[in-house]
C-alpha cells in the first residue's frame, strides 16, 4: 500500500453514490506533504520522459500542478472552464462534460500557452469517465503539441476513463486506483491490494 | 523595480477599462521561477509572524498558496465559490461580489478546515476592490480563527481594496501595486517607481 492508499484509508470518506471525499488533503485543504510526496511520485514514474510543460484543469489540479512544475522547472499551464466561452481566434476550446456538477463545460487553453514544441505532462486529482483528461488531450493536440504522459491522483477503476486512455496508448500513471468501495461498511478495495477498511470515515462532515 | 513589477513591464498587457493582463506568468500560464521568488519574497515580508495555515480562492490563488505552503510546510486551504452554495451547518459561508463576471458568488470553507487556533496567512493574486479577501477574512473570523496577514501579487491601488484592509489594521503586503495605466501608451506607474512602459504589449492576443 503506497502513502497516497495509506492516506485515502486515513483521512477519506466515501460517500453514498459512488463518492470518495479526500477534501480534507487533496481538494479543498491540502496536505501539502502528501501532495510533495504525490510530485516526486509522478516525476519517479515518468523518469526518462521528456516533459516540458505541465498542463492541468482549474480548479483541484492546480496544487499538484505548480508542485510539478517546480520539481521539473518547467511552465504550468491550467486550462480554464466556463460555459459561455465560445470559439475564438486566440484560444484552444474543448468540451467535457461534469458528472460532479452535472453539465457541460468549455474547457479552453489560450493559444500563445500551447505550442508545437510543447511535451505535455497532464495532471489531475480525478480520473472517472475522462471527460477532463480527453478534453486537455483535444486541447494539446490542436496546438500540435505531444501528450507525454497523463498522472492522476485517485482514479475510479470502475469507471471506464483509465482503460480507454490506456487503449489509446496513453502512458497513464495513477497514484491510487479504486476498484471498488462501499459507502455502508465504509470499505475500499485498491487494484492489487485486499479490501481495506477506512480508519475514519467520520472526519468529514456532509 | 522588483522581479514582480520588471516581469509586468517584460510579459504583461494593458487592456481597456482598466485591466492587467498577466496570463502569460500568473493565472492561465504559470512561470514557476516568477512563483517560486513571490513565495520567498512573501514568507521574507512577513518574516517573525507566525502562520500556522494558508488561505486562498479557488482558482488562480492556488499556485502561489501550494508553494507557499511547501515554503511554509503547512496545510494549503482554498475556499470555493459557488453561485448555488445555501448555507449549511457544515460551512462557513460568506459573499463577494465579481467584478471580472458581473456576479455575487458565494464563498465557503468546509467547517473542519478552518479552527479556532488557525493562525491565517491569506495570499491572492490580485487585489482590486478587496471584495474576495474580505470574503477570506470573514470566513476566517467566522471560525474564530485570526488573520496574521495578506500577501497580493498585483494590487491595483487607484481601486480601494488596499487602502480600505490597511485602513482595517490588517498587515497587507502587495508585491506591486499599480497607481495608474494606460491602454493606449501602454504605461504603467507602480507606487514609488517613475511612469514605465510595456516591452512587449502585443504578447497576448484577445
Amino acid at each position: 500500500m503506497n502513502f497516497l492508499e495509506e492516506k485515502i484509508l486515513v483521512d477519506g470518506v466515501i460517500k453514498e453514490g459512488n463518492i470518495l471525499k479526500v477534501d480534507s488533503f487533496l481538494n479543498h485543504q491540502i496536505d501539502i506533504d502528501i501532495m510533495r510526496q504525490m510530485a516526486y511520485e509522478f516525476k519517479r514514474r515518468f523518469s526518462g520522459v521528456e516533459v516540458n510543460k505541465i498542463l492541468t484543469i482549474e480548479a483541484s489540479g492546480i496544487a499538484i500542478a505548480t508542485l510539478l512544475g517546480h520539481l521539473y522547472d518547467v511552465p504550468v499551464v491550467f486550462a480554464k472552464k466556463s460555459q459561455t466561452a465560445n470559439s475564438t481566434d486566440d484560444k484552444y476550446v474543448s468540451q467535457a462534460y461534469s458528472f460532479t456538477h452535472k453539465k457541460m463545460n468549455n474547457v479552453f487553453i489560450s493559444k500563445p500557452y500551447m505550442n508545437a514544441t510543447d511535451k505535455v505532462l497532464i495532471v489531475d486529482d480525478f480520473l472517472a469517465d475522462g471527460e477532463a483528461a480527453h478534453a486537455l488531450i483535444d486541447l494539446v493536440h490542436q496546438a500540435g503539441a505531444e501528450v507525454m504522459g497523463i498522472g492522476i491522483a485517485v482514479e475510479k477503476g470502475q469507471q471506464k476513463g483509465g482503460s480507454k486512455l490506456r487503449s489509446e496508448g496513453y502512458h497513464v500513471e495513477s497514484l491510487a486506483i479504486v476498484e471498488s468501495m462501499d459507502w455502508q461498511t465504509q470499505t475500499i478495495k485498491f487494484r492489487e491490494q485486499p479490501v481495506l477498511k477506512l480508519q475514519n470515515p467520520n472526519l468529514t462532515l456532509g
